[in-house]
């Protein structure tokens, strides 16, 4: 057998302990998959002594992760630290510069600073590996490069925010409205103390962007990425989409058109006989068009120790197997400046509710501006209720376009009869 | 860019003609993803002046596969023959012994010979893949050698065979008998002339003996494979299934417990929750087990030009990018012999459907045998009829033992108001 690959791994939380169990329970069937051993050699972390998911007892503790660089017993070091700069990005940087191999469940990081990183991998010669930094579990950086890698993308679609997923099924479920379900959350400790990244679709927009970089050949764009969550989205929604036939999950979205790529992060109507309709609390799913395959559709945890340090894990038994790929599969001087689309060209349906007081006329007006605009309308729902109340009416289009859509909602949220801002989620038939 | 890869590809069928189809269409893409362009040097099949789904005009024709393994231009041979014997097994043994890598769709080659082809890979230093030889265009090969290399795996179920699954779902959908379904499904050329391949679970069988494999460290034992198909299947149990909140699945089952390694092929009451009940037609789909990643879910087309040419291609560009691998991920020296568990021992619920003449005392006698036999009922269906007409009885059991449940039946078979076998169903929670 050769001559272990030995490892640093700094950041003892969630993924960095998840990956040092696996590699401690499963050591000799990891042995005789790679050909070789896999040896932690130091870890590191912001407090040697706090109590953790993982026995780091027999392991050499190093006080900065910067020690790792310049240790040459060290042949890769796992980035486990978060957050796209300070230390994580010095400490990636200087390892790759220093021609060690990375590997990291840093969206973050990648989405932001990926092609500098990958420059530096190439100057090098050593990889830089982040399947765990997209939909934990779930190989699809994998899948993008290797399984599927014969194929021209054409659209990807997917749950990549296991908070957001827990939020909307719970919702579901139960029936309650979205501020409540994210204070039992918070309580839970299920949510960041600034829920901000998670609930507004930044951290599925860092994701995204490393998926449609690795699947259309360009560098991770998160300015191109349209980004809205689910603060918007109420139990009233959820309970009209029921009645529609459909499940309201965020998806991430990037497609390829004749406009260019479009990517975006928004609440969605999805066909209750969607395999996405079905995807449940933390879980994550991703769908994936290819001109050659068809739809492919691959569902898992997309986080917690087990799932994030299963794909830590597989990175660096890459690194041990010598299995070497480009970190975005082309070289970095290969990856397209692509077109991007503009969001105002999207063409979906929609889904509209608005709060009105009921007067006669309201809907006459809601109608004509449609017809003003073009839109044509496929369904309007009102449920009975007490004169004078507020209601909630539900108007669903056949396709149109975001931009003409956007006018029509502006038009009816002036109508004096409209109370609060009318809520649009667009349907995607995935 | 590196020097081309120099392929000859053998069989012009669906697979053969699907590989050749990607290779054209996305000849640039795949150059830039592989850093080397994918080069057909040879093509060959039975019939020259066969109308085909390629255009092979551009390439040179050989008259014999065996023309390849003396070709020097040629660096890896595709074999899209099919059959376990004969000139594929030939071409295979023979293009690996001259150190030429072999690419292939084929099953039943692997699952019988794919020990002793693993081991002439090894010798002469070449690559052997076969990701098409299971569920199409999805990557399991790829998934459980890499993507979720870091798991002990510990249960694999899969829907493997996407002609009885197309005669399931049409059974389910239509209410048609599985006769009727099988006579049109003939004519429209979905069935092979002797569908027993797959109606039986032979094909399944092979399949899930390569999943095996691979998730186990032990070479394919096709022999030590239970496989029961899906001619028992009526729509009457498809009927009393939806009604108990179940649908009827052909699955592949591998599960690794104290009592060694079990594989199983046979039609199973899948409940409508689970992924794998909303997997229709001639889609597949495998759901994995791993004591890291927790369950992962993989869904795609099983069949067809497309999705096998993809899985096809994508392991030749595996070899154009210098990715090597064991055709098992171990060395065949490394791989198991490992313990079978006895079927007998299977603990599971059982649904059983009996024909019985509406007498007084039927289920009198049918629950002292379960009594008698210490199996758990758990419910029975018997719908409204006419006196004196056979009439169908359902009877779902709690968690019991196989041979228990077998030795129940046989008791049961015997009794003078019991018409016909009768027939049973697993009950599988994945």
């Amino acid at each position: 057998m050769n001559k272990p690959l030995r490892i640093g791994i700094t950041g003892l939380g969630t993924v960095g302990c998840g990956a040092i169990n696996i590699l401690h329970k499963n050591a000799e069937l990891i042995a005789n998959r790679c050909g070789r051993s896999i040896e932690i050699v130091a870890v590191t972390a912001g407090n040697k002594n706090k109590k953790r998911e993982a026995d780091i007892s027999g392991l050499k503790w190093v006080n900065s992760p910067l020690d790792m660089v310049s240790d040459n017993s060290i042949d890769v070091v796992v980035e486990a630290i978060g957050g796209s700069e300070g230390i994580a990005r010095e400490l990636v940087e200087k390892s790759l510069s220093a021609g060690k191999s990375v590997v990291t469940a840093n969206k973050a990081l990648i989405a932001h600073h990926g092609i500098g990183l990958a420059k530096l991998a190439e100057q090098h010669n050593a990889m830089l590996a982040f399947e765990a930094a997209v939909a934990g579990g779930i190989p699809v950086i994998k899948a993008l490069r290797d399984g599927l890698a014969a194929n021209r993308f054409t659209h990807i679609a997917g749950i990549i925010n296991g908070t957001c997923n827990y939020i909307l099924t719970r919702m579901q479920n139960e029936g309650l409205d979205l501020q409540v379900v994210m204070e039992e959350a918070g309580k839970l400790g299920y949510l960041e103390a600034d829920p901000s990244f998670d609930i507004d679709g930044i951290d599925a927009a860092h994701k995204l962007s490393i998926l449609t970089s690795l699947a259309f050949g360009c560098a991770p764009s998160l300015d191109k990425v349209y980004m809205e969550g689910i603060r918007g989205v109420s139990k009233y929604d959820i309970e009209f989409a029921r009645e529609l036939g459909y499940v309201v999950k965020l998806l991430g979205i990037a497609s390829l058109s004749d406009e260019g790529i479009l990517q975006r992060v928004h609440p969605a109507l999805v066909p209750v006989s969607s395999p996405l309709a079905n995807v449940n609390g933390s879980f994550n799913a991703i769908q994936i068009e290819g001109d050659a395959v068809g739809t492919v559709f691959l569902e898992g945890r997309g986080a917690g120790a087990g799932p994030t340090g299963s794909s830590v894990v597989a990175d660096i038994m890459d690194i041990a197997r010598g299995v070497a790929y480009k970190p975005f599969t082309l070289p970095v001087a290969s990856l397209k400046a692509p077109k991007f689309a503009s969001m105002d060209k999207l063409k979906c349906s929609y889904y509209l509710r608005l709060s009105v007081i009921d007067k006669p006329g309201v809907l006459a007006d809601v109608t004509s501006i449609f017809r003003d605009a073009q839109i044509s309308m496929r369904s309007v729902i009102q449920h009975s209720h007490n004169p004078g109340e507020v209601v909630q009416i539900v108007v669903t289009t056949h396709e149109t376009q975001e931009a003409s859509m956007q006018k029509a909602m502006d038009a009816i949220a002036k109508l004096a009869t409209v109370k609060d801002k009318p809520y649009r989620i667009r349907i995607e038939n995935v």
